[in-house]
């Protein structure tokens, strides 16, 4: 892994920095920033959403301090694609950037609702781009190259920098037949390749995997058995950013005669986005709203519904415990899981299967039919980009250390019997890599970490918009311990709340009251609702959270034990 | 699922109970109660180790009010294999039991010391029972019948009742190939089929996957390849009672020439008790102790290890992190995890990975090679089951409720176009299903439940012996809250721990004192140690405990919250 020796070319010229704020060593919140001299670009600004052990917070970005030191030399956000690990972050980084945002017209329309819902102005402006597009910022050339993925209108980006090419991936697969005929550019990646890539930064996400991922169009004939064979509702759960899994279900659906319903605020929302943009072709009268749902006939519907990996609000965990409003399910209707399940998500996602099995109502997965296929290209398709790139450097992106270090492998293999192997700078979160006359190397460290996000504050961000949890004694702490027989749904005893920082002195009775409240919300729950914790832990999160700001104005952060016993 | 008519046979005679108190509706702790007249048979008495989100507790057992009300009336205990979902809760079971307990000699083994730890005595004894062997207690005559798993010494029990046979499956796959030679038992399957059995109460575990599981012996090619290709250290992470692998694995080092660790307790342990009943076969000279695995050169040594789930504190962690005494790993050794993933471990062990992949170390998981292999029958194991004992009735016993569901539609699908269909029972815990002249069906429910084991008990067991920690109350609560960086590992402010129900007025300091204790252990932590949430809860946990315990003599639940920003 050492250095090789200094191009000529960049000899003289300014130095480059490569600093990766999210995404390497962990998954979700990807963000990468760049500089040279006194600009900085910043490439996505993802966000993630916390683990059920972080159960007082909402969404975690990345701790933006290397950009804070940077304010007002930052240039431009560069989005690859509307993810939310890509984008989820963009209110919280905003306020820091002085430049446009750039991205597809698809990226932008993903962004631009959820920034305006944070009240935040960007005065520099959006500015949409298309592949082959180039522009550029300061001391970068930029160009945008069509990569596939999972979603649509996806790109790779080149950085022509004083120092050579800087080649980001963003997240891709090859999808050899994508449904919007949109083919992976890969002659301009083989033409970048002979030119000569200073770095490629590559998505190592599925670099476990051996083979091909193969083309979102792989699931048609599965689902195509499984229109064939449903007699009632057929709900399939899926994420609402897989536009080619929902138009390939619209078709699906057209073609069997049955109506669609979007199901969920993610669904409709995003439902509605793509049509406008032609990502999503809805013939007409296909589309009900899911209130009309109760009005057709079960073999004349198809829900397209939140909530695969078992997040507890979702449609499809109310749908499972009989609490929709509009979508209930019987013993001739099917369930299809049209996703996989997010390392951490199996158990919530097993509670929401056995909550539908209780209704009769069959569950398909991934185990079953092949009913989902990654966006993620595996070993093989990371093997060929590196072959079609060949770069002097590799820096793998986008996984937990050990997906980045089996990518490092990889890049060994398939490099390592040439002349000029590719060297693997191995740099995590916080690692400054730098490029300059002795060629690329990890140089230094910049303060990094997770900030973490209580979304109740939405509509107050501008510059204060970080609400930082660092320090937890500053709102005060409040856990409540419920305890719950698993089999009966009865609380056991009375709820407790323990606090700290959490002051109580003005309103002697609030801790009473609070735990009053709670064991009527629970008595109010039905027994499945009870007896699930999962479903209870963000119940109780709720409603403690929302009593007490009723009732004092302040936002403690809530910790809940949901002990099922 | 309505009953069939009544057999003349039972007509007048006395009412058969079966009561499942664990296992049904959930994975782990399985136990079944059958009952007739003044006599009550237990079938197994399970454990379960917690989920991450239970964190102030060591062990869970089922609920006990069934058999505590029939005191006197337990004749026997049952033990179909010694794997601890059906032997763990054994010590907590016994003080209940009036008679002995009847188990292969393996699984009696592995229970015998587990009982003496407890400081339980038994009276009544253990009888060790081979395949085909019949014993009488009170209404019931049991036979027991040799089936395949995942370990050896495994048995189904057929128990005749004054309302026909009841054919426990136990936990079984049906291995054509048993390394031992002891082959499931078909021909007496087919034959209690043929001569009529009343219900089978069988295993669903795997009943969503397709196919036939294959046999323990499938793992040796990839394991060949591994051996082979190793150049370092080989380390293989396996459950410690699966003594077919360890086998395979021993055999394998023979002929490679490395020398045999097991590291960790319960390889130790079960790997002694193994030799000793002959189902471990160490040729001389082949096992060294851990503490002599530095004397010899990294290539020829293989460590049995465990800690496959990753679990905080079993040898696997400890070696990730650089932190066992003995085994220290590096760029050219090799782990492979030989075990699946348990719902809800897969964190932990991606944690496991990511460490190893800092140390530069391959890890190898059954997504590369076939170094796996299941011990439960998939579903046309359960179907060939069914076709050849063709019982009046079905219960699914061993899973979640969606998988006792599938396990009932597949009955249909193998039995539906039959003249006699079966009839499936869907029971879960506290369920009692009772089989008299009307045939059977749900009569009844009993109470149940969980109850969970604070292990720093340990010893002081008696007919006290359950600790339950319904009333959270009792001894208080203690909620540690800690704030780590995740790059850096160092604390933010001082760890709080928030408190009800544990009286502190008589040593006002013991909060202060507990939380500058809690910053000076984890300074003392190494820096990956730090940045691993799983591994500081478990430590934050210990220590708190020990702490309180040795200040106060009181034993609070200790629900560490340990938050990464």
């Amino acid at each position: 892994m050492s250095g090789s020796a200094p191009a000529d070319a960049s000899a003289g010229a300014l130095s480059v920095d490569v600093v990766p704020l999210g995404g390497l060593g962990e998954f979700g919140l990807n963000m990468m920033a760049i500089s040279c001299g006194e600009a900085t670009i910043v490439i996505d600004a993802g966000a993630m959403f916390p683990e059920p052990d972080l159960p007082g917070v909402d969404l975690i970005v990345p701790d933006l301090a290397y950009l804070e030191a940077r304010r007002g030399q930052v240039k431009a956000l560069v989005l690859t694609h509307g993810h939310e690990d890509h984008i989820g972050g963009v209110p919280y980084v905003l306020p820091l950037v002085s430049g446009p945002v750039y991205g597809t017209p698809l990226a932008l329309a993903l962004v631009e609702p959820k920034v305006e819902e944070h009240g935040v102005e960007h005065g520099p402006g959006y500015v949409p781009v298309k592949p082959r597009d180039v522009v550029t910022v300061g001391p970068f050339t930029l160009e945008f190259i069509r990569v596939t993925h999972s979603m649509p209108d996806c790109v790779a980006v080149a950085i022509t920098t004083p120092q050579g090419v800087l080649l980001h991936t963003g997240d891709f697969k090859i999808d050899q037949t994508p449904l919007d005929g949109e083919a992976f550019d890969l002659p301009r990646f083989a033409q970048l390749g002979a030119s000569g890539v200073l770095a490629l930064l590559c998505d190592s996400t599925n670099v476990e995997r051996r083979g091909f991922t193969g083309s979102e169009r792989e699931v048609e004939d599965a689902f195509e058995e499984i229109f064939t064979a449903t007699e009632g509702r057929l709900v399939v759960g899926t994420f609402s950013s897989s536009l080619y899994r929902l138009q390939i279900l619209v078709d699906l659906a057209t073609q069997f005669e049955r109506k669609v319903a979007f199901v969920g605020r993610g669904m409709e929302r995003n439902s509605q986005i793509a049509q406008k943009l032609g990502h999503l072709h809805l013939p007409t009268g296909v589309v009900i709203r899911d209130s009309d749902v109760p009005n057709f006939p079960a073999q004349d519907v198809l829900c397209l519904v939140t909530g695969a990996q078992g997040e507890p609000n979702a449609a499809l965990s109310r749908i499972a415990i009989n609490d929709h409003r509009h979508v209930r399910l019987g013993d001739r209707d099917r369930v299809v899981l049209s996703a996989r399940a997010i390392p951490g998500n199996e158990k919530a996602i097993g509670r929401v299967m056995n909550h539908l099995a209780r209704r009769g109502v069959d569950v398909i997965t991934e185990a079953d039919k092949h009913v989902h296929v990654s966006g993620h290209g595996s070993s093989e398709e990371l093997k060929l980009l590196l072959s079609l790139v060949r770069p002097r450097y590799m820096i793998p992106i986008h996984g937990e250390f050990r997906q980045l270090a089996r990518h490092a492998r990889i890049a060994e293999v398939v490099t390592g019997g040439l002349p000029e192997p590719v060297t693997v700078l191995m740099a995590e979160d916080g690692d400054i890599v730098r490029f300059d006359a002795q060629g690329g190397r990890l140089h230094d460290k910049t303060p990094t970490g997770r900030v973490l996000i209580d979304s109740t504050r939405v509509g107050e961000v501008n510059d204060e918009v970080l609400r930082d949890r660092r320090h937890i004694a500053a709102d005060g702490v409040v856990v409540p311990v419920v305890a719950i027989n698993r089999q009966t749904g009865v609380v056991e005893g009375v709820p407790e709340l323990l606090v700290r920082g959490f002051v109580t002195a003005d309103d002697p009775d609030i801790l009473g009251a609070a735990a009053a409240m709670l064991s009527e919300v629970i008595d109010g729950c039905g027994v499945e609702e009870r007896t699930d914790p999962g479903l209870m832990q963000e119940r109780v999160r709720t409603e403690v959270r929302r009593f007490l700001r009723k009732r004092t104005g302040r936002r403690p952060m809530v910790l809940p034990v949901v002990m099922e016993i």
